[in-house]
């Protein structure tokens, strides 16, 4: 390589702080320092290396993970990283292995629904790693519907312990990962039975292979569940299955903090609140929706920066022959137009994830202080954006693979791979639909209380619908020009009148069905419609709640300004159905907002590439080619070429075989 | 396996003759009999599986291919079959290979390029398979911008040669399919120089390896370029580079049906017209149109079959301790609105494709008759359909992936592989972007002709721009309830009064700017736009030609009818924005579109399963476990499962070295 930087000119163009930046997308100072430090250890360890997983078998990619767990989990000790360090250093280690669920599902779970003993018993295990857990939920025939779960915990009083049972084939456990060929526990999601009687579904902490030899238990019958989608991705990691046939454990594996099963048999709760249950999937959600503004920021990092180093074509007369200078990609106004609205989402997905551990936090003390008001709304806000922000990063992931023609298609791109990793998480953790829904439950109850007249109690992210009386009569969008859309005041109504009107529009026709739960079901994707409109509110919200905060830097804040305005501005424009339509604008602001759209991303042009570069993610990190730092794209992209296999021999294993009979004409002969 | 029909049911409800669906699926009794014949033929032969591509390394899956290419044209030559035949087989046979660019690229090149001496001389040698070709167009640093090729083919009037040669590394010849490790020659397009001057881009044929021991020959560099997206898909194929370094060809194998170079080294042209170049690239696109519905098809079938088997949450009442029953995934509204569309699309682009055909054999009669009127037109119509029908198929087939939940994340699915190949037809063979603005370039041209006066002129798929004056003044939507949306008219004027105020909006604004390439570039976002409107109505207006046609068997028009509403429909749904804001329809007509919409859904679902079956789809070519034919689920899934190479032993491979290590917490020794 020439060691040159190939985007110099784009980086000297940027019209603010990029190292303030930084520290803006990092979230504090703090973080930044932590991050940046960590992820330049992993970049500078060999040991790290992550090229060519695509070109692995099955069983190489998987040992080869082993591999690296082992080497992280062996430098963390040696340096002495705390837990927060730690997870940095798993996170820039960036290959899905059990240790992700082990810390990241197996230690929570334990501490979110053990008992201070079983904690005191079971986590000194978990964190020294003496024992490697898994969360095995999801059955081979349930997944959404947890009330559906088929497997067993009969209680026998006799011997004083649970029976854990797989009753059919489609009750065994199929998907938890680490379980295939790694986990020795896991905690166990079955039907609660004592006395014949069902008190549906509990936690059990199951052993699953012995610490001496790693075979599988007596009744255990376990194994990985195959291949999944794209070339390394989740492939590293051990997805399983696992069957129980009477597996006996003792009464005190259950985890009793909510309910207990006692000596007697008698099924108990105690006084710690069973809403806990959800201030845990408010937390999984929360960090899904920041892993969605990474893995988008990734993409788009990738695309900008391809697209800057990429021409093709050129004006008319620059083509003579050839010779002239083709236009850079990243200037036609179609590359624009599909690219900055994502650099935009990711910035938005950014502080939404940041306003969302906020919400957890201040949720987890109000419910320790049994304050469960806030719980329904928090619970709908962050379902509805787990759903929204996944779903628009799995097509906007995509989207910047397409954005680099047909060089994206490579693994080298490192776009494929980043896909297929981040897709799941539109269907795990709640399908995407399935959570639009219970969002829209929420929203159609929420109105059904309003006309008592109580909209004091309308908190957090509803509130705006205390003002539907307005929205629905007197509103009407002011906008006379395409700079009145650089008001966030109107940017908001805009965005308040179309999902009141939609969602009253949805209270409105369920009213017309006499059975509310087949209203609701005939309705369900006006509702699904509905909760979308909502829940891009408070992504657009929230950009605009950040903005008002002290953001340091040069430019630091007008950046983040037209960020912003594109998010909101290309969210009109893609949904200018919804809000024609309920006349929250007329067709010629709608049209302004296009024009202004179109400024902005002139604005923001010269910004882009400094705006990819203050995510701070290494070459390592980011995987790709065509993203790398400086830009030389073209000799990396023969340099990993070069390492095919295929290219091991100048002619292909099987020639002899199935290639000379060919051309010979001697294939009737040929034994193949 | 059971060997019950656990579909029995579903297949019970079709209200039409799924035999006859068949036929018009397939085109013809004809094409139907022979396509079922192959197909046949191929899923009974024990070396045509597929099963486990996925977990196959690079080498291993690449060698398995070339031994299935060889088995296949063995069996083509041992059964005499026809060209047609083997094209079927290969179809069937579903793996990509040298194979189809040989015969899908090279051989047609040939026969569309060269003179008639020069088929004589290779034709025959291809047929043979006696050489193995492959297109090289495309280059590092040049993909959609042909007239960028830098590689030069110089002519040398001394040995009446052409010197073939790379002059940078961007002009690597780099993507052709088969080069990388197969194909012994290459049809090459490189610039053609005679004396020092520049004539463009020109084919020439470039022997590449030795025909005795397949070794490159001198001055050629030649290797593959690598892994690409997902596991199996084109992996199996060796996409490859090839650099030159002073070639030298003989006069006589650069192509010269159209132009050619003297013995003198002069450049002369025949009397065959240059234009036949576009009638190819119409011939390709056609073809690629019908992959689409192809690979659509067979998503939709999987994930049709799979939400009819799987069951998810039930009514309350069902819900008594999981004993209920849960309701089919199929009759959840939310899965109805984003399957049945698909369906409705898959049978929409067959149709296309079918109408494409045609008109690339009347476009072929009349290049031939020397008339070039109706190219145009022709040319931006299939550029168009081939970008609006290649992103909707991609989109939906990760769609239907979704709608299965977490296990069409697996690979026994068949959806992540499908997906992996299909998708790059969105970026190959041009970018579906660019083609889109092709296709507006083509409507401002027609447009710009209009006030002329000469409306005889418009053919083909324009005529509706005769009309250009009647639907931006006169035209009104004159639906009033949901069922005036069942009338084709209706259905069409609204598409077309859509299509032609965006244009006319398009070119009006062009109006506004002095220099028109920089307007066109300016407004380029809004004339994708307009161009998306332009080629949805030619779908919905030929699916709308064919039900007018005589359709055999039972309710197989009925059936077809109601898809192509649902399909006209939902683009009305999806595109509000554009009805509205074009004022082609009020609020309220959208609306009672949707309402309409929703009617349509209750009508096809009892056909749904008897609609996929009639693509006739062997579960050989399929490869789906979700989507078998007999509905028989979860013990594929758990049969499949234990197949893979992970669970070949029950203690992981790499246990000893990284995992014991772990638990046993001594790894601070151990060496990893």
């Amino acid at each position: 390589m020439d060691g040159s930087d190939h985007l110099a000119h784009e980086r000297s163009k940027a019209q603010f702080d990029v190292e303030k930046m930084k520290i803006v997308w990092a979230g504090s100072l703090y973080a930044f320092q932590v991050s940046n430090r960590i992820a330049r250890l992993v970049a500078g360890d060999p040991a790290f290396r992550k090229e060519n997983r695509a070109v692995l078998s099955r069983k190489e990619l998987f040992k080869n993970t082993l591999k690296k767990v082992a080497h992280a989990w062996k430098r963390i000790t040696e340096l002495g990283l705390s837990e927060e360090e730690a997870s940095w250093l798993r996170f820039y280690v960036d290959e899905l292995s059990y240790a992700y669920v082990h810390w990241g599902m197996f230690v929570p779970a334990i501490k979110g629904s053990g008992t201070e003993e079983q904690q005191n018993k079971w986590l000194p295990l978990a964190t020294n790693m003496q024992i490697i857990g898994t969360y095995a939920q999801t059955e081979l025939g349930h997944g959404s519907n947890v009330r559906g779960l088929e497997t067993t915990a009969n209680f026998d009083p006799k011997t004083d312990e649970f029976i854990i049972h797989s009753p059919t084939l489609t009750s065994s456990k199929w998907w938890p990962g680490g379980l295939g060929k790694i986990a020795t526990h896991a905690v166990v999601y079955a039907r609660l039975i004592t006395d014949g009687q069902d008190h549906g579904v509990h936690g059990f902490i199951v052993q699953l292979r012995s610490l001496d030899d790693h075979l599988p238990l007596p009744g255990i019958t376990v194994g990985d569940i195959g291949m999944k989608f794209g070339s390394g991705a989740f492939n590293s990691l051990d997805n399983g299955f696992v069957r129980f046939d009477h597996v006996h454990i003792p009464r005190n594996q259950m985890l009793m903090r909510v309910s207990q099963v006692t000596r007697e048999g008698k099924y108990v709760h105690s006084n710690v609140p069973r809403q806990l249950v959800y201030g845990a999937m408010v937390y999984v959600r929360q960090i899904i929706v920041v892993d969605a503004s990474i893995a988008l920021s990734r993409a788009v990092c990738i695309a900008a920066r391809y697209s800057a180093v990429r021409r093709q074509f050129g004006s008319e007369n620059h083509e003579i022959s050839g010779t002239g200078v083709e236009t850079q990609v990243i200037d036609y106004k179609t590359q624009q137009s599909r690219l900055f609205p994502l650099l935009a989402s990711a910035y938005a997905f950014r502080f939404i994830g940041e306003w969302l551990k906020w919400l957890y936090t201040d949720l987890t003390q109000k419910l320790e202080a049994n304050d469960f008001s806030t719980l329904p709304e928090a619970h709908a806000c962050t379902a509805g954006l787990k759903s929204l922000t996944t779903s628009a990063a799995a097509d906007g992931i995509e989207e910047c693979r397409k954005l680099c023609g047909g060089h994206g298609y490579l693994s080298s791109s490192g776009l494929p791979e980043l896909y297929a990793v981040f897709v799941p998480a539109c269907t795990y953790e709640g399908d995407n639909i399935v959570l639009l829904l219970q969002v829209a439950r929420f929203l159609m109850k929420t109105i059904s209380k309003l006309p008592s007249g109580r909209n004091d109690e309308l908190s957090g992210a509803t509130a705006y619908m205390g003002h539907m009386e307005h929205y629905l009569i007197k509103y009407s969008c002011n906008v006379q020009k395409a700079e009145d859309w650089l008001k966030p005041n109107t940017i908001l109504e805009a965005f308040e009148a179309r999902a009141i009107r939609m969602c009253f529009a949805c209270a409105q026709n369920l009213t017309k069905f006499a059975d509310q739960s087949e209203g609701f079901s005939e309705l369900s994707t006006d509702l699904v419609e509905a909760a979308i409109a909502h829940c891009q509110l408070i992504v657009v919200s929230k950009f605009i709640e950040k903005l008002q905060q002290n953001i340091e830097g040069n430019g630091v804040k007008q950046q983040l300004e037209t960020l912003c305005y594109i998010y909101a501005l290309h969210l009109i424009h893609k949904n200018s159905g919804d809000f024609l339509s309920t006349g929250s604008l007329k067709p010629k602001q709608a049209s302004l907002a296009n024009d202004q759209l179109r400024s902005l991303y002139a604005k923001v042009r010269p910004n882009v590439i400094a705006l990819v570069d203050a995510f701070n993610y290494s070459d390592h990190f980011l995987g790709s080619v065509l993203g790398c730092y400086d830009g030389n794209v073209y000799p990396k992209l023969y340099e990993e070429a070069c390492k095919d296999p295929l290219n091991d021999s100048v002619v292909a294993d099987g020639y002899g075989e199935y290639i000379q009979p060919v051309l010979n004409q001697q294939l009737l002969n040929a034994r193949l």
